[in-house]
């Protein structure tokens, strides 16, 4: 199929917004999601953006059934290693299901790879959760390596109260 | 012990970058710093900073042993979840053993959150070993949650020469 990737503009966000509820969906966690297509607009497209963007966009022509043209979107961020220096965390990567098995995917994150790369990054990392064995696989048949599994990181997480009382118990 | 949690300067560099490699001992990678002091004034110096830093400093007379009175930094990154919005996340919470115990990685935590609150970040975010029980029962103690152990995620890597065949493989 004929598509294209480019970078997300500020009028895309409703799209993107409507894939990010899609995506948690798949994730069984469409009740996480806190953020609108205006959060998108005012955190990825003013001054000092939050994050970066890319969609897929079919032709009108290969529109999916409920008539949308952005089928696809991978959000990234700059991130920095202090043993490697400049990184990029791809933060979701995500295409439409009927338009998957066409290269979609592999295009927005080889992009993504590329754009880092410019930039003189050297790694491209991203999180997956462990039961979703395509997703894995997909990644692994690309060259990406599991390092939970091979060197034992693990994600941790503060968030709601516990990151309120670490922060109110920081001095001034 | 009297300590104080400031923002990193450029003059910091050449102690950060010393405890980031004290830091890479500990985790067993020394091998794998490929950055200096150098990198660490370009990238987080500019005015395009790719991290946030802070330091912990003693006065000089409880410097260490071997004279430094700079024993403890947190390097940070805003980052995004496009669950919650803003996020914060910690590459690195490091204090040197001598001046362990005594609240010094705990306030450079708090610090780290609290700043993160004020840009109205919903999550502090990072990455702990495994085998590295010491710090996992810390970071669990102060409230963290281990999204490895509860919720599956596993963190995923493209660098070398994986990452370069990706980005070789982008449509221009």
């Amino acid at each position: 199929m004929n598509f294209k990737i480019r970078a997300a503009k500020k009028d895309d966000c409703k799209d993107i917004s409507r894939m990010i509820m899609e995506l948690a969906t798949y994730g069984k966690m469409p009740d996480e999601v806190k953020i609108s297509h205006k959060e998108l607009e005012r955190d990825g497209f003013s001054s000092n953006p939050f994050f970066q963007c890319l969609v897929a966009e079919v032709p009108e022509e290969n529109k999916s059934k409920e008539g949308h043209t952005i089928v696809g979107y991978a959000l990234y961020i700059h991130t920095y290693s202090t043993l490697k220096g400049p990184a990029v965390y791809m933060e979701d990567l995500y295409v439409m299901p009927d338009f998957r098995g066409q290269g979609i995917g592999k295009s927005l994150m080889s992009k993504v790879a590329q754009l880092g790369k410019e930039k003189q990054c050297m790694r491209l990392q991203f999180a997956v959760l462990d039961w979703n064995t395509p997703s894995l696989d997909f990644y692994v048949a690309k060259g990406a390596q599991d390092v939970t599994a091979s060197e034992g990181w693990h994600f941790l997480r503060f968030d709601g109260e516990a990151l309120d009382k670490l922060a109110n118990e920081a001095e001034d």
